[in-house]
Protein backbone atom coordinates (compact mmCIF):
# COMPACT_ATOMS: atom_id res chain seq x y z
CA UNK A 1 0.00 0.00 0.00
CA UNK A 2 1.02 3.36 -0.41
CA UNK A 3 2.76 4.93 2.37
CA UNK A 4 2.38 8.40 1.85
CA UNK A 5 -1.76 8.01 1.60
CA UNK A 6 -1.73 5.22 4.12
CA UNK A 7 -0.28 6.64 6.97
CA UNK A 8 -4.04 8.00 7.91
CA UNK A 9 -6.31 5.70 5.79
CA UNK A 10 -8.18 4.82 9.12
CA UNK A 11 -9.85 7.95 8.25
CA UNK A 12 -11.64 6.49 5.36
CA UNK A 13 -15.11 5.91 5.73
CA UNK A 14 -15.94 2.40 4.67
CA UNK A 15 -19.26 1.40 3.63
CA UNK A 16 -22.15 -0.15 5.58
CA UNK A 17 -20.51 -1.77 8.57
CA UNK A 18 -20.45 -0.68 12.13
CA UNK A 19 -18.74 2.41 12.83
CA UNK A 20 -15.50 1.63 13.70
CA UNK A 21 -14.06 4.94 13.41
CA UNK A 22 -14.32 8.69 14.95
CA UNK A 23 -15.38 9.79 11.54
CA UNK A 24 -17.87 6.74 11.16
CA UNK A 25 -19.75 8.15 13.87
CA UNK A 26 -19.96 11.50 12.65
CA UNK A 27 -21.03 10.77 9.46
CA UNK A 28 -23.76 8.06 10.70
CA UNK A 29 -24.81 10.36 13.66
CA UNK A 30 -28.75 11.34 13.53
CA UNK A 31 -30.28 14.50 13.13
CA UNK A 32 -31.17 14.37 16.98
CA UNK A 33 -27.32 14.52 17.69
CA UNK A 34 -26.47 18.11 16.02
CA UNK A 35 -27.87 21.50 17.66
CA UNK A 36 -28.35 24.25 15.28
CA UNK A 37 -25.86 26.89 16.41
CA UNK A 38 -27.47 30.26 16.49
CA UNK A 39 -26.99 33.07 13.76
CA UNK A 40 -25.96 35.66 16.47
CA UNK A 41 -23.69 33.04 18.58
CA UNK A 42 -21.37 32.82 14.62
CA UNK A 43 -18.61 35.27 14.09
CA UNK A 44 -17.84 35.42 10.38
CA UNK A 45 -13.83 37.11 9.68
CA UNK A 46 -13.99 38.28 5.85
CA UNK A 47 -9.39 38.13 5.31
CA UNK A 48 -8.28 40.17 2.51
CA UNK A 49 -7.37 37.86 -0.24
CA UNK A 50 -10.92 36.07 0.21
CA UNK A 51 -10.35 33.34 3.54
CA UNK A 52 -13.15 33.16 5.22
CA UNK A 53 -12.85 32.19 9.07
CA UNK A 54 -16.03 31.36 11.50
CA UNK A 55 -15.93 31.64 15.32
CA UNK A 56 -19.04 30.01 17.42
CA UNK A 57 -19.28 31.94 20.27
CA UNK A 58 -19.78 30.88 23.70
CA UNK A 59 -21.95 33.66 25.47
CA UNK A 60 -23.08 30.59 28.48
CA UNK A 61 -19.42 31.02 29.40
CA UNK A 62 -18.36 34.42 29.04
CA UNK A 63 -21.78 36.38 28.14
CA UNK A 64 -20.20 39.91 28.93
CA UNK A 65 -17.01 38.98 26.74
CA UNK A 66 -19.48 38.27 23.95
CA UNK A 67 -21.91 41.07 24.69
CA UNK A 68 -18.70 42.94 23.88
CA UNK A 69 -17.65 41.30 20.52
CA UNK A 70 -21.16 41.13 19.51
CA UNK A 71 -21.35 44.86 19.74
CA UNK A 72 -17.75 45.24 18.41
CA UNK A 73 -19.24 43.67 15.17
CA UNK A 74 -22.38 45.62 14.68
CA UNK A 75 -20.16 48.52 15.47
CA UNK A 76 -17.97 47.13 12.52
CA UNK A 77 -15.10 47.76 14.73
CA UNK A 78 -12.66 45.28 13.68
CA UNK A 79 -12.92 46.37 9.52
CA UNK A 80 -9.77 47.79 8.26
CA UNK A 81 -7.82 46.08 11.06
CA UNK A 82 -5.06 43.33 11.03
CA UNK A 83 -4.42 39.75 12.16
CA UNK A 84 -0.67 41.21 13.66
CA UNK A 85 0.89 38.03 15.20
CA UNK A 86 1.75 34.85 14.53
CA UNK A 87 3.88 32.71 17.11
CA UNK A 88 4.53 28.89 16.44
CA UNK A 89 2.83 26.40 18.51
CA UNK A 90 0.80 28.99 20.62
CA UNK A 91 -1.34 31.37 19.40
CA UNK A 92 -2.19 33.74 16.11
CA UNK A 93 -3.90 37.09 17.35
CA UNK A 94 -5.86 39.53 15.46
CA UNK A 95 -7.56 43.40 16.58
CA UNK A 96 -6.03 47.02 16.64
CA UNK A 97 -2.26 46.33 16.22
CA UNK A 98 -1.90 50.28 17.53
CA UNK A 99 -4.27 49.29 20.53
CA UNK A 100 -5.27 53.19 20.12
CA UNK A 101 -8.45 53.03 18.31
CA UNK A 102 -11.20 53.75 21.08
CA UNK A 103 -13.57 51.20 22.01
CA UNK A 104 -17.48 52.03 20.65
CA UNK A 105 -20.27 52.87 22.77
CA UNK A 106 -22.13 50.02 24.37
CA UNK A 107 -18.65 47.71 24.88
CA UNK A 108 -17.30 47.39 28.60
CA UNK A 109 -13.79 48.51 28.99
CA UNK A 110 -12.68 46.13 31.67
CA UNK A 111 -15.73 43.25 31.94
CA UNK A 112 -15.77 40.55 34.89
CA UNK A 113 -13.23 37.78 34.88
CA UNK A 114 -14.95 34.77 33.16
CA UNK A 115 -12.77 32.29 33.48
CA UNK A 116 -14.65 30.02 35.22
CA UNK A 117 -18.78 29.39 35.62
CA UNK A 118 -20.65 27.39 38.76
CA UNK A 119 -20.38 23.56 37.90
CA UNK A 120 -23.42 23.19 40.12
CA UNK A 121 -26.62 22.36 37.43
CA UNK A 122 -24.35 22.00 34.05
CA UNK A 123 -25.16 18.78 32.62
CA UNK A 124 -21.46 17.89 31.90
CA UNK A 125 -20.62 14.49 30.03
CA UNK A 126 -17.21 13.58 31.97
CA UNK A 127 -14.69 12.38 30.09
CA UNK A 128 -12.55 9.31 32.05
CA UNK A 129 -8.73 10.64 31.44
CA UNK A 130 -6.53 11.91 33.88
CA UNK A 131 -5.97 15.26 33.41
CA UNK A 132 -2.23 16.99 34.28
CA UNK A 133 -4.56 20.22 34.95
CA UNK A 134 -7.60 19.66 36.81
CA UNK A 135 -9.11 17.12 38.80
CA UNK A 136 -11.68 16.63 36.29
CA UNK A 137 -12.65 17.28 33.03
CA UNK A 138 -15.67 17.07 30.22
CA UNK A 139 -17.98 18.30 28.03
CA UNK A 140 -20.50 20.86 28.68
CA UNK A 141 -23.49 21.92 25.81
CA UNK A 142 -20.97 21.21 23.18
CA UNK A 143 -17.58 22.63 24.62
CA UNK A 144 -14.69 20.89 26.51
CA UNK A 145 -14.33 22.35 29.95
CA UNK A 146 -11.98 21.71 33.17
CA UNK A 147 -14.08 21.17 36.44
CA UNK A 148 -12.21 21.91 39.71
CA UNK A 149 -13.69 23.32 43.19
CA UNK A 150 -17.39 22.96 41.91
CA UNK A 151 -15.97 25.59 39.11
CA UNK A 152 -16.28 24.78 35.23
CA UNK A 153 -13.87 26.70 32.76
CA UNK A 154 -13.22 26.03 28.87
CA UNK A 155 -10.04 24.55 27.67
CA UNK A 156 -7.29 26.12 25.81
CA UNK A 157 -7.71 23.64 22.94
CA UNK A 158 -6.66 24.00 19.61
CA UNK A 159 -8.62 26.80 17.52
CA UNK A 160 -10.40 28.08 20.65
CA UNK A 161 -10.99 31.66 20.80
CA UNK A 162 -9.97 33.93 23.76
CA UNK A 163 -9.37 37.44 24.85
CA UNK A 164 -6.16 39.05 24.74
CA UNK A 165 -5.70 41.20 27.88
CA UNK A 166 -2.87 43.16 29.67
CA UNK A 167 -1.45 41.61 32.96
CA UNK A 168 -4.19 40.74 35.90
CA UNK A 169 -6.17 42.22 37.22
CA UNK A 170 -7.11 43.32 33.98
CA UNK A 171 -9.54 41.10 31.41
CA UNK A 172 -9.52 42.56 27.97
CA UNK A 173 -12.43 44.17 26.26
CA UNK A 174 -12.87 41.59 23.61
CA UNK A 175 -11.21 43.73 20.85
CA UNK A 176 -7.91 41.91 20.59
CA UNK A 177 -8.94 38.17 20.21
CA UNK A 178 -6.73 35.35 19.63
CA UNK A 179 -6.75 31.57 18.61
CA UNK A 180 -4.22 28.56 19.88
CA UNK A 181 -2.22 26.73 16.56
CA UNK A 182 -0.18 24.39 18.76
CA UNK A 183 -0.12 22.14 21.48
CA UNK A 184 -2.67 23.18 24.21
CA UNK A 185 -1.55 25.56 26.15
CA UNK A 186 -3.74 25.06 28.93
CA UNK A 187 -1.78 27.02 31.98
CA UNK A 188 -3.76 29.58 30.63
CA UNK A 189 -6.71 28.07 31.83
CA UNK A 190 -8.20 30.34 34.20
CA UNK A 191 -6.28 33.33 33.17
CA UNK A 192 -8.17 33.89 30.55
CA UNK A 193 -11.47 34.62 29.54
CA UNK A 194 -12.08 32.04 26.72
CA UNK A 195 -14.93 33.04 24.16
CA UNK A 196 -15.42 30.63 21.29
CA UNK A 197 -13.75 28.27 19.18
CA UNK A 198 -12.85 28.57 15.20
CA UNK A 199 -15.15 26.44 13.38
CA UNK A 200 -14.48 26.76 10.16
CA UNK A 201 -11.50 28.36 7.82
CA UNK A 202 -9.07 27.64 10.95
CA UNK A 203 -6.38 26.79 7.70
CA UNK A 204 -6.30 30.43 7.03
CA UNK A 205 -4.76 31.92 9.99
CA UNK A 206 -2.87 28.69 11.61
CA UNK A 207 -1.01 28.53 8.15
CA UNK A 208 0.02 32.26 8.31
CA UNK A 209 4.03 33.05 8.18
CA UNK A 210 5.21 33.09 12.07
CA UNK A 211 6.39 36.64 12.96
CA UNK A 212 9.62 37.30 13.33
CA UNK A 213 9.44 39.83 16.31
CA UNK A 214 8.92 39.53 20.12
CA UNK A 215 6.42 36.92 20.84
CA UNK A 216 5.59 36.32 17.37
CA UNK A 217 4.41 40.23 16.29
CA UNK A 218 4.84 40.79 12.60
CA UNK A 219 7.59 43.58 12.42
CA UNK A 220 6.41 45.61 9.76
CA UNK A 221 3.01 46.79 9.26
CA UNK A 222 3.11 45.42 5.80
CA UNK A 223 3.29 42.00 6.77
CA UNK A 224 0.07 42.24 8.86
CA UNK A 225 -3.37 40.08 7.25
CA UNK A 226 -5.99 43.03 6.76
CA UNK A 227 -9.59 42.14 7.91
CA UNK A 228 -11.90 43.15 5.41
CA UNK A 229 -14.77 42.89 7.91
CA UNK A 230 -16.48 40.82 10.98
CA UNK A 231 -19.85 40.31 11.62
CA UNK A 232 -22.23 38.59 13.11
CA UNK A 233 -24.52 35.95 11.03
CA UNK A 234 -27.27 37.28 12.30
CA UNK A 235 -26.68 40.50 11.01
CA UNK A 236 -25.92 39.22 7.58
CA UNK A 237 -28.47 38.91 4.77
CA UNK A 238 -30.55 35.84 5.60
CA UNK A 239 -29.06 34.09 2.08
CA UNK A 240 -25.59 34.97 2.97
CA UNK A 241 -25.43 33.91 6.29
CA UNK A 242 -23.26 30.32 6.98
CA UNK A 243 -24.84 28.06 8.86
CA UNK A 244 -23.10 25.27 11.50
CA UNK A 245 -24.60 22.31 13.56
CA UNK A 246 -22.70 21.17 16.95
CA UNK A 247 -22.86 17.38 17.69
CA UNK A 248 -24.70 17.83 21.09
CA UNK A 249 -22.00 16.57 23.80
CA UNK A 250 -25.19 15.25 25.49
CA UNK A 251 -26.11 12.63 22.65
CA UNK A 252 -25.12 9.21 23.00
CA UNK A 253 -23.50 9.48 19.22
CA UNK A 254 -21.21 11.74 21.13
CA UNK A 255 -20.34 8.98 23.35
CA UNK A 256 -19.14 6.72 20.89
CA UNK A 257 -16.83 9.31 19.47
CA UNK A 258 -15.19 10.04 22.40
CA UNK A 259 -14.74 5.94 23.17
CA UNK A 260 -13.33 5.59 19.80
CA UNK A 261 -10.76 8.52 19.84
CA UNK A 262 -10.00 6.91 22.85
CA UNK A 263 -9.79 3.44 21.40
CA UNK A 264 -9.07 3.33 18.09
CA UNK A 265 -8.79 -0.28 16.86
CA UNK A 266 -9.12 -0.32 12.71
CA UNK A 267 -6.53 -1.27 10.58
CA UNK A 268 -3.48 1.32 11.34
CA UNK A 269 -3.68 0.98 14.50
CA UNK A 270 -1.74 -2.06 16.43
CA UNK A 271 -1.91 -0.74 19.93
CA UNK A 272 -5.14 1.45 21.23
CA UNK A 273 -4.49 4.04 23.32
CA UNK A 274 -7.17 3.61 25.80
CA UNK A 275 -7.35 6.80 26.91
CA UNK A 276 -7.61 10.50 25.19
CA UNK A 277 -7.25 14.27 26.30
CA UNK A 278 -9.55 16.77 26.38
CA UNK A 279 -8.12 18.80 23.56
CA UNK A 280 -7.74 15.72 21.45
CA UNK A 281 -11.84 15.02 21.67
CA UNK A 282 -12.70 17.78 19.34
CA UNK A 283 -16.28 18.32 19.09
CA UNK A 284 -17.40 17.67 16.18
CA UNK A 285 -19.01 20.66 13.88
CA UNK A 286 -20.08 20.64 10.22
CA UNK A 287 -21.33 23.25 8.14
CA UNK A 288 -25.30 22.81 6.92
CA UNK A 289 -27.12 24.54 3.99
CA UNK B 1 -0.08 48.37 29.02
CA UNK B 2 -0.27 47.42 25.39
CA UNK B 3 -2.40 44.77 25.13
CA UNK B 4 -1.32 43.16 21.68
CA UNK B 5 2.07 43.14 23.34
CA UNK B 6 1.13 42.23 27.10
CA UNK B 7 -1.09 39.06 26.73
CA UNK B 8 2.68 37.16 26.73
CA UNK B 9 4.81 39.98 28.63
CA UNK B 10 5.58 37.46 31.23
CA UNK B 11 8.04 35.77 28.45
CA UNK B 12 10.53 38.92 28.54
CA UNK B 13 13.08 37.89 30.83
CA UNK B 14 13.82 40.03 34.00
CA UNK B 15 16.93 41.81 34.73
CA UNK B 16 19.22 40.16 37.63
CA UNK B 17 16.41 38.97 39.75
CA UNK B 18 16.00 35.46 40.69
CA UNK B 19 14.84 33.18 38.19
CA UNK B 20 10.61 33.08 37.58
CA UNK B 21 10.16 32.06 33.68
CA UNK B 22 10.84 28.99 32.04
CA UNK B 23 12.82 31.05 30.13
CA UNK B 24 14.71 32.68 32.61
CA UNK B 25 16.09 29.51 33.61
CA UNK B 26 16.93 28.88 30.39
CA UNK B 27 19.03 31.71 30.02
CA UNK B 28 20.79 31.52 33.78
CA UNK B 29 21.52 27.51 33.02
CA UNK B 30 25.06 27.06 33.79
CA UNK B 31 27.37 25.18 30.93
CA UNK B 32 26.94 22.19 32.90
CA UNK B 33 23.29 21.74 32.16
CA UNK B 34 23.68 21.43 28.26
CA UNK B 35 24.87 18.78 26.45
CA UNK B 36 26.18 18.88 22.79
CA UNK B 37 24.49 16.95 20.22
CA UNK B 38 26.29 14.09 17.77
CA UNK B 39 27.06 15.71 14.17
CA UNK B 40 25.85 12.69 12.98
CA UNK B 41 22.30 12.55 14.88
CA UNK B 42 21.48 15.72 13.43
CA UNK B 43 19.65 16.10 9.75
CA UNK B 44 19.85 18.92 7.71
CA UNK B 45 16.84 19.62 5.34
CA UNK B 46 17.56 22.33 2.37
CA UNK B 47 13.97 23.33 1.50
CA UNK B 48 13.53 25.52 -1.91
CA UNK B 49 12.90 28.67 -1.37
CA UNK B 50 16.05 28.95 1.13
CA UNK B 51 14.58 27.60 4.47
CA UNK B 52 17.03 25.36 6.57
CA UNK B 53 15.17 22.68 9.06
CA UNK B 54 17.22 20.91 11.51
CA UNK B 55 15.92 17.49 13.28
CA UNK B 56 17.84 15.50 16.30
CA UNK B 57 17.82 11.89 15.62
CA UNK B 58 16.87 9.75 18.48
CA UNK B 59 19.27 6.69 17.84
CA UNK B 60 18.56 5.63 21.17
CA UNK B 61 15.09 4.84 20.61
CA UNK B 62 14.95 3.66 17.07
CA UNK B 63 18.57 2.89 15.99
CA UNK B 64 17.16 0.57 12.99
CA UNK B 65 15.31 3.34 11.88
CA UNK B 66 17.98 6.03 12.42
CA UNK B 67 20.60 3.68 10.56
CA UNK B 68 17.94 3.94 7.56
CA UNK B 69 17.75 7.87 7.65
CA UNK B 70 21.65 7.75 7.83
CA UNK B 71 21.97 5.70 4.82
CA UNK B 72 18.97 7.74 2.73
CA UNK B 73 20.66 11.06 3.70
CA UNK B 74 24.28 9.67 2.73
CA UNK B 75 22.50 8.07 -0.96
CA UNK B 76 21.09 11.37 -1.37
CA UNK B 77 17.84 9.97 -1.64
CA UNK B 78 15.56 12.69 -0.56
CA UNK B 79 17.65 15.19 -2.71
CA UNK B 80 15.54 16.23 -5.14
CA UNK B 81 11.80 14.64 -3.44
CA UNK B 82 8.92 17.15 -1.55
CA UNK B 83 6.94 17.99 0.93
CA UNK B 84 3.68 17.07 -0.08
CA UNK B 85 1.27 16.77 2.51
CA UNK B 86 0.33 19.16 5.11
CA UNK B 87 -2.83 18.75 7.13
CA UNK B 88 -4.37 20.80 9.80
CA UNK B 89 -3.68 20.47 13.44
CA UNK B 90 -2.13 17.02 12.56
CA UNK B 91 1.26 16.25 10.38
CA UNK B 92 3.31 17.86 7.69
CA UNK B 93 4.82 14.92 5.86
CA UNK B 94 8.07 14.40 3.30
CA UNK B 95 9.75 12.01 0.99
CA UNK B 96 8.86 10.46 -2.45
CA UNK B 97 5.21 11.26 -3.18
CA UNK B 98 4.64 8.25 -5.57
CA UNK B 99 5.87 5.64 -3.07
CA UNK B 100 7.90 4.33 -5.84
CA UNK B 101 11.87 5.15 -5.97
CA UNK B 102 13.57 2.45 -5.13
CA UNK B 103 15.47 2.03 -1.58
CA UNK B 104 19.08 2.69 -1.71
CA UNK B 105 21.98 -0.55 -0.28
CA UNK B 106 22.09 -0.54 3.43
CA UNK B 107 18.84 0.56 3.80
CA UNK B 108 16.16 -2.21 5.68
CA UNK B 109 12.73 -1.65 3.78
CA UNK B 110 11.21 -3.91 7.00
CA UNK B 111 12.89 -2.74 10.21
CA UNK B 112 11.77 -3.40 13.34
CA UNK B 113 8.84 -1.76 15.19
CA UNK B 114 10.88 0.43 17.27
CA UNK B 115 7.91 2.06 19.26
CA UNK B 116 9.55 1.02 22.92
CA UNK B 117 12.48 0.05 24.71
CA UNK B 118 12.75 -1.11 28.37
CA UNK B 119 12.75 1.08 30.77
CA UNK B 120 15.51 -0.88 32.77
CA UNK B 121 18.03 0.88 33.72
CA UNK B 122 16.63 4.59 32.34
CA UNK B 123 17.57 7.42 34.32
CA UNK B 124 14.04 8.73 33.82
CA UNK B 125 12.79 11.98 35.20
CA UNK B 126 9.46 11.51 36.29
CA UNK B 127 7.51 14.23 35.34
CA UNK B 128 4.56 14.40 38.45
CA UNK B 129 1.63 14.99 36.66
CA UNK B 130 -1.56 12.81 35.49
CA UNK B 131 -1.52 11.50 31.92
CA UNK B 132 -4.05 10.25 29.90
CA UNK B 133 -2.41 7.60 27.44
CA UNK B 134 -0.13 6.46 30.18
CA UNK B 135 0.77 5.45 34.28
CA UNK B 136 3.76 7.33 33.96
CA UNK B 137 5.44 10.06 31.71
CA UNK B 138 8.87 11.63 32.34
CA UNK B 139 12.20 12.37 30.56
CA UNK B 140 15.05 10.55 29.38
CA UNK B 141 18.20 11.72 27.73
CA UNK B 142 16.34 14.76 26.96
CA UNK B 143 13.58 12.85 25.05
CA UNK B 144 9.93 13.10 26.31
CA UNK B 145 8.42 9.65 27.53
CA UNK B 146 5.84 7.47 28.64
CA UNK B 147 6.23 4.94 30.52
CA UNK B 148 3.89 1.36 30.91
CA UNK B 149 4.61 -2.12 31.76
CA UNK B 150 8.35 -1.07 32.20
CA UNK B 151 8.35 -0.05 28.46
CA UNK B 152 9.32 3.34 27.83
CA UNK B 153 7.99 4.96 23.95
CA UNK B 154 8.61 8.46 23.10
CA UNK B 155 5.45 10.73 23.16
CA UNK B 156 3.85 12.32 19.70
CA UNK B 157 4.72 16.21 20.67
CA UNK B 158 4.98 19.17 18.53
CA UNK B 159 7.96 18.77 16.53
CA UNK B 160 8.42 15.28 17.07
CA UNK B 161 9.75 13.22 13.87
CA UNK B 162 8.01 9.87 13.00
CA UNK B 163 7.89 7.29 10.13
CA UNK B 164 5.06 6.93 8.34
CA UNK B 165 4.18 3.63 7.39
CA UNK B 166 1.24 1.28 5.69
CA UNK B 167 -1.24 -0.42 7.62
CA UNK B 168 0.38 -2.88 10.40
CA UNK B 169 2.84 -4.49 10.85
CA UNK B 170 4.93 -2.53 8.36
CA UNK B 171 6.96 -0.36 10.75
CA UNK B 172 7.96 2.24 7.53
CA UNK B 173 11.74 2.35 6.31
CA UNK B 174 12.05 6.05 7.33
CA UNK B 175 12.29 7.40 3.70
CA UNK B 176 9.09 8.66 4.61
CA UNK B 177 8.60 11.40 7.44
CA UNK B 178 6.33 13.79 8.97
CA UNK B 179 6.33 16.00 11.97
CA UNK B 180 3.32 17.19 14.53
CA UNK B 181 2.20 20.60 13.30
CA UNK B 182 -0.92 20.31 16.23
CA UNK B 183 -1.88 19.35 19.60
CA UNK B 184 -0.46 16.11 20.18
CA UNK B 185 -1.83 12.85 18.83
CA UNK B 186 -0.85 10.45 21.22
CA UNK B 187 -2.55 7.99 20.03
CA UNK B 188 -0.02 7.48 17.62
CA UNK B 189 2.25 6.56 20.89
CA UNK B 190 3.49 3.05 20.33
CA UNK B 191 1.79 3.02 16.95
CA UNK B 192 4.89 4.60 15.26
CA UNK B 193 8.42 4.50 15.31
CA UNK B 194 9.38 8.68 16.21
CA UNK B 195 13.01 8.80 15.47
CA UNK B 196 13.53 12.41 16.65
CA UNK B 197 12.41 16.21 16.93
CA UNK B 198 12.48 19.46 14.79
CA UNK B 199 15.41 21.90 16.76
CA UNK B 200 15.36 24.47 14.27
CA UNK B 201 13.14 25.98 11.62
CA UNK B 202 9.91 24.22 12.12
CA UNK B 203 7.95 27.23 10.82
CA UNK B 204 9.06 26.73 7.23
CA UNK B 205 6.92 23.21 7.40
CA UNK B 206 4.37 24.79 9.90
CA UNK B 207 3.45 27.77 8.56
CA UNK B 208 3.04 25.96 4.96
CA UNK B 209 -0.27 25.69 3.09
CA UNK B 210 -2.76 22.90 4.29
CA UNK B 211 -3.03 20.56 1.46
CA UNK B 212 -6.60 20.01 -0.03
CA UNK B 213 -7.00 16.70 -0.44
CA UNK B 214 -7.63 13.46 1.13
CA UNK B 215 -5.43 13.28 4.42
CA UNK B 216 -3.80 17.26 3.80
CA UNK B 217 -2.43 15.67 0.77
CA UNK B 218 -1.35 18.64 -1.79
CA UNK B 219 -3.56 17.86 -4.48
CA UNK B 220 -1.09 18.76 -7.41
CA UNK B 221 2.50 18.15 -7.85
CA UNK B 222 2.94 22.21 -8.24
CA UNK B 223 2.05 22.56 -4.57
CA UNK B 224 4.95 20.09 -3.54
CA UNK B 225 7.83 21.99 -1.70
CA UNK B 226 10.43 20.78 -3.19
CA UNK B 227 13.66 19.23 -1.07
CA UNK B 228 17.46 20.79 -2.25
CA UNK B 229 19.10 18.19 0.18
CA UNK B 230 19.28 16.52 3.32
CA UNK B 231 22.67 15.45 4.97
CA UNK B 232 23.60 14.23 8.19
CA UNK B 233 26.02 17.22 9.43
CA UNK B 234 28.78 14.95 10.10
CA UNK B 235 28.46 14.90 6.36
CA UNK B 236 28.94 18.49 5.77
CA UNK B 237 31.81 20.87 5.61
CA UNK B 238 33.03 21.21 9.66
CA UNK B 239 32.97 25.32 8.87
CA UNK B 240 29.30 24.85 7.52
CA UNK B 241 27.96 22.59 9.87
CA UNK B 242 25.10 23.61 12.30
CA UNK B 243 25.74 23.08 16.29
CA UNK B 244 23.47 22.38 18.67
CA UNK B 245 22.84 21.88 22.53
CA UNK B 246 20.12 20.16 24.58
CA UNK B 247 19.31 20.53 28.11
CA UNK B 248 20.40 17.72 30.36
CA UNK B 249 16.88 16.75 31.39
CA UNK B 250 18.85 14.96 34.74
CA UNK B 251 20.39 18.26 35.38
CA UNK B 252 18.79 20.51 38.40
CA UNK B 253 18.07 23.16 36.00
CA UNK B 254 15.54 21.24 34.05
CA UNK B 255 13.96 20.52 37.14
CA UNK B 256 13.36 24.11 37.88
CA UNK B 257 12.51 24.77 34.50
CA UNK B 258 9.69 22.11 35.11
CA UNK B 259 8.91 23.29 38.10
CA UNK B 260 8.12 26.82 36.20
CA UNK B 261 6.25 25.63 33.45
CA UNK B 262 3.76 23.55 36.24
CA UNK B 263 3.29 27.39 38.08
CA UNK B 264 4.00 30.19 36.29
CA UNK B 265 3.45 32.84 39.07
CA UNK B 266 4.38 35.58 37.19
CA UNK B 267 2.91 38.99 36.70
CA UNK B 268 0.95 37.87 33.87
CA UNK B 269 -1.10 34.67 35.67
CA UNK B 270 -3.34 34.94 38.29
CA UNK B 271 -3.70 31.13 38.87
CA UNK B 272 -1.02 28.87 38.39
CA UNK B 273 -1.64 25.75 36.79
CA UNK B 274 -0.14 23.34 39.61
CA UNK B 275 0.22 20.68 36.70
CA UNK B 276 1.71 20.36 33.37
CA UNK B 277 1.65 17.76 30.30
CA UNK B 278 4.73 15.79 28.95
CA UNK B 279 4.23 17.68 26.16
CA UNK B 280 3.66 21.50 27.29
CA UNK B 281 7.37 20.65 28.06
CA UNK B 282 9.58 21.38 25.23
CA UNK B 283 13.05 20.08 26.18
CA UNK B 284 15.31 23.25 25.34
CA UNK B 285 17.32 23.16 21.99
CA UNK B 286 20.20 26.28 21.90
CA UNK B 287 22.22 26.77 18.38
CA UNK B 288 25.94 27.23 19.36
CA UNK B 289 28.89 28.34 17.30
Amino acid sequence: MHAALAFLAFQAVTAPAPPITPNDVIAAAPASAWTRIADDALLVIELMGGARVVIQLAPGFAPAHVANIRALARARWWDGESVYRVQDNYVVQWGDPTDKKPLPGGVAARPPAEYERDAQGLAIRPLDAPDAYAPRTGFVEGWPVAVRDGRASLTHCYAMVGVARDPAPDTGSGSALYTVIGHAPRQLDRNIALVGRIVAGMEALSALPRGTGDLGLYRTPGERLPIISVRLASDMPAAARPAFEVMDSAAPAFADYVRLRANRHDGFFAVPAGGVDICNVPVPVRAVR
